[in-house]
C-alpha cells in the first residue's frame, strides 16, 4: 500500500489564519464566540477527509485587539466537545499546558473528550513559556529544566491515569448486575517531584484505548519529550532542508527512547490562500492583510538588509535594491523573500506572497499547494502537514475542493477514512496506560 | 404576578439517582459515556421548563463500582458543552472546586460555557473536603480556614476576570476594522494570599453578562460564601423546619453582605419515583434498589434504636418493635422513618419509601410530589427544588408529564420560559465583573 500523507487543520479562533479574516465579506464577525460556524468549519475539514483538527492555545490576551481577532479558541476543550458531537471521524487535538494544569484535570478532560468523540482525542502536551500566561496564574515561569521535568512527570501520570481501568474492567452487565470488575481497576499511586496522583481515574477505555500524545516545539528538551511519548509533532519550519532535519531528529529521538521511528509523525505547517490563479490569490491576500503591510515593509527591509519604504508599495524593488540585498542568515524566510522579490513583483505583491508569516505560504492555484506538499512529503521532510487556511469561511472549501482531489489523484492522500479513531488515522499503535518501555 | 417556584434537575452520571437505575429495562447500561442519552435527558428536562440542570462533582472513584455506576458525570464541563449545543433555554450549573483548580481556568471554562450556551451557565463554587480527591492531586486537604479563604479569593478573582472586558468592549465592526476597544479591556492585577491573576480574560460578555454563582453546603463558612456571592444554593435537608431555618439563615447572610435577600434562592433536594399509585411506585423502587435493602435494614435498626432483621422484609414491624423504637436525634430522617413504619407497611415497603436517602423522597403519584413542593414553597422553606428522578430514561418524563402540569395548574410554576438566560430564570440581577458591594 502506498504511503499516504496525513493532513491536520489549524483550528484557532474561528476566523482563519490571516489577521484580516474576521473582516472578509461573508464572514460573521462574531465567529470568535459563534460555535455554529466553528462546527461548520470542522465539518468542512471532515468532508475533505482531514485526519485531525489542531487547536493551539495561549491562555492570555495577545496581539493588537483593537484591529485583530484573538488567534485562540475561547476554550480548546469546550470547543472540541461541541465539534465532537457534530462530526464523526476527524481527530481532535488540543493543546494543554502541563505547567499550569493539574495532571488529574488534564487526564479527565482529555479522556472525557476521547469517550465523547468515540476515540478521536489527542493531547498536545506542552510547557508554558510566556510570562503573560504565568501572570494569569499569579506566578512566574519556572526554570526551563523544572518545566520539562514537570512535563515528563505529567505525561506519565496522565497516561497512568488513562490506563487505571484495564480494558474489560467496565462490564455494564445488566443481567448479572456487575457494573465493573474492581480487580481490573487499580490506583496508580505515583508521586513525582512536581506532581502526583493516587488514581484511579473513574473512566473506562475509549474506542482507541486512550488519547494520543502530540508535541510542539521546544528545542532539545521538546525533542526528548516527543521521542518518548509523541505520536504526532506539530512543526514550525520554513525550508524543506530544516523540515527534513527536524523529522530525522525526531525519528532518532524516538529510536533512542526504544520506539519504532515510524511511530512518530512530523507535521510542518502550511498556510494557504487558494484561488484560480496567482493574481487572484495575491489580490485576496492584499484584501486580507494590506493594513499590516507598512509594518511588514519595515521587517522586510531588516531581513533583506536594505532600505525600503512603504511609498514604494506599487513598484518592484529596483535593480540597485536587489543588488545590495543581503538575506539575513538569522531569518530562514529571507532567502525565499529575496527570490520572490527578484521575480519582479511590486513590493505589495511581494508581501502578498506571505513571505513574512509563521509557515511556508501558498498564494496561488490549488496545484501549487499540492506540489509543495508532494515535494516535502517525498523528500522525507514531512509525514503530513497542518494546514492554516487564510479564511475559514471559504478557505477550507477551497482547499478541500481544490488541493485534496489533486493529492488523491496522485495517490498521496486517502480517499476516505479507513478507520474511526485518531490512532487509526495516524497509524499509531494501540496503547493503554503508561507505556513502560518509554519511561525517562 | 404570582411568585413561581424554580426547578432544577440533578444531572449526574447519566442513569438517575437510584443505585439500580443502570440495570432498568430500556436503559442503555453504557449511558455513563453515552452523550446521546444525556443530551436527550437534558432535552426532556427542558420540555418540562426546568430552570436549570445541576451537575455535582466528586473527582475520585466512590461507591461500590462492582455493582453500582458512578454518581458523577465523566466531566461536568464537557458534558454541559454537549448539552449547551442541543438545548436552548435550560440553565447549566456545574460544580467546580476552588481547592484544586486555578481561578483562571475556572473563569475561562465557565465563561466559555456561558458564551456557548448564550448566557445559561452557572458555577457552583465549592471547596473540596474529601482526602480521596486531594490524593488525586498528590496533596492533602488544606485546613478548613485556608480552603475557605482560597474559595473567597477564587470567586472574587473569577468574577473580576469575567468583567475584564467591559460591556461594549467587543465591537467586531467590519467596516471600520475595529475589533475591540482596548480602553474597555483592562487587566485585573489581583493577588491574594492563595491565588492571583493579572488578566484580562480574553472573553467578551455573554447574553447574561457573566455566569451566576451557586453554592452548596459547608456550614457557617459556606453560609458566608453564599451570602456574599450566590444567586442559588443547592440544599440537602430532610425536614420543612430545617429547610425554613436554612433559607432564613441564607437570606440573613445575604442581607449582612449588603444584598437584597430576594437575590438568594434556596433549593432543597427532592428525589422522585412517580407512578400511577403508591403501590406501583413502591414496586418500582423495590425493583430498583432491593439489592441494597439488607444493608439498609442494618442502618434503619440503628436510627430507630431497635432490633431488625432482613428475614423480616415481608412483615411489618411488630407492635413490640414499634413500641420500643427510639428515633435517633442524630439523624433527621428517623422520625419520618418511624412514621412510615407505623402506617403498617412491610419492612421492604418501608425501605421502598426511600426513608434512607439523601433527600426527601416521593414514592407515589405525581400529586404527592406537587403537594410536597407546594407545602415547602408556601411555608417559606424553599424558593424551588432540585429534583433527582430515580431513573432518567422514564423518570424525567414521569415528572414532566405528571408533576409539572399540576404545579402549573396551581399557579406555582411557569408555563414557559419568559427569558433566555439563567439570570432571567432565577430573577438574578445583572452583574458584570466583581461586585464591589460584596467584598469580604
Amino acid at each position: 500500500m502506498a504511503r499516504h500523507m496525513i493532513i491536520g487543520m489549524h483550528f484557532g479562533s474561528g476566523y482563519g489564519s490571516q489577521p484580516g479574516a474576521w473582516r472578509m465579506p461573508g464572514v460573521d464577525p462574531r465567529n470568535y464566540t459563534n460555535f455554529d460556524s466553528q462546527v461548520r468549519y470542522a465539518q468542512a475539514a471532515e468532508r475533505g477527509k482531514f485526519q485531525f483538527l489542531f487547536v493551539p492555545d495561549f491562555p492570555a490576551l495577545k496581539g493588537d485587539i483593537a484591529t485583530e481577532a484573538p488567534m485562540i479558541s475561547v476554550d480548546p476543550m469546550l470547543t472540541l466537545a461541541a465539534v465532537a458531537r457534530e462530526t464523526t471521524r476527524i481527530g481532535l487535538v488540543a493543546t494543554g499546558s502541563a505547567t499550569f494544569n493539574e495532571p488529574y484535570n488534564l487526564a479527565r478532560q482529555f479522556k472525557a473528550l476521547d469517550l465523547m468523540s468515540h476515540g478521536r482525542a489527542g493531547w498536545n502536551a506542552v510547557p508554558t513559556s510566556d510570562p503573560a500566561i504565568a501572570a494569569n496564574y499569579g506566578r512566574a515561569i519556572p526554570p526551563r529544566a523544572e518545566k520539562y521535568a514537570r512535563l515528563h512527570e505529567s505525561i506519565q501520570l496522565v497516561q497512568a491515569l488513562w490506563g487505571s481501568w484495564e480494558d474489560g474492567a467496565w462490564m455494564h452487565d445488566q443481567v448479572s448486575g456487575r457494573f465493573a470488575d474492581p480487580h481490573k481497576i487499580r490506583p496508580i499511586n505515583l508521586q513525582g517531584q512536581h506532581v502526583g496522583s493516587s488514581g484511579p481515574l473513574p473512566l473506562p477505555p475509549s474506542e482507541q484505548g486512550q488519547p494520543v500524545i502530540f508535541q510542539a516545539g521546544g528545542g532539545d528538551q521538546g525533542l526528548i519529550v516527543a521521542g518518548h511519548y509523541a505520536s504526532g509533532v506539530i512543526g514550525a519550519v520554513y525550508t524543506i532542508e530544516d523540515a527534513r532535519a527536524q523529522r530525522m531528529a525526531l525519528r532518532n529521538a524516538a529510536e533512542q527512547a526504544g520506539r519504532d521511528p515510524d511511530e512518530i509523525k512530523f507535521f510542518p505547517g502550511l498556510m494557504t490562500t487558494i484561488a484560480p490563479d496567482r493574481r487572484a490569490a495575491l489580490d485576496r491576500r492584499i484584501a486580507l492583510n494590506e493594513h499590516t503591510f507598512p509594518e511588514r515593509v519595515a521587517y522586510l527591509q531588516h531581513i533583506l538588509g536594505l532600505r525600503l519604504d512603504a511609498s514604494q508599495l506599487d513598484q518592484p524593488l529596483s535593480r540597485n535594491q536587489l543588488a545590495t540585498a543581503r538575506p539575513s542568515p538569522q531569518d530562514p524566510r529571507s532567502a525565499h523573500a529575496l527570490r520572490i522579490a527578484k521575480e519582479g513583483w511590486s513590493l505589495r505583491d511581494v508581501l502578498a506572497h506571505g513571505i513574512i508569516d509563521y509557515h511556508p505560504v501558498i498564494v496561488g492555484p490549488a496545484v501549487e499547494a499540492a506540489d509543495h506538499m508532494q515535494e516535502w512529503f517525498e523528500a522525507g521532510a514531512a509525514d503530513g502537514f497542518w494546514v492554516s487556511p487564510d479564511v475559514y469561511e471559504d478557505g477550507i472549501d477551497a482547499f478541500v475542493d481544490g488541493v485534496v482531489p489533486i493529492l488523491q489523484e496522485r495517490g498521496l492522500f486517502h480517499r476516505d477514512y479507513s478507520g474511526t479513531t485518531l490512532r487509526d488515522h495516524l497509524g499509531a499503535p494501540a496503547q493503554y496506560g503508561l507505556d513502560l518501555r518509554i519511561r525517562q
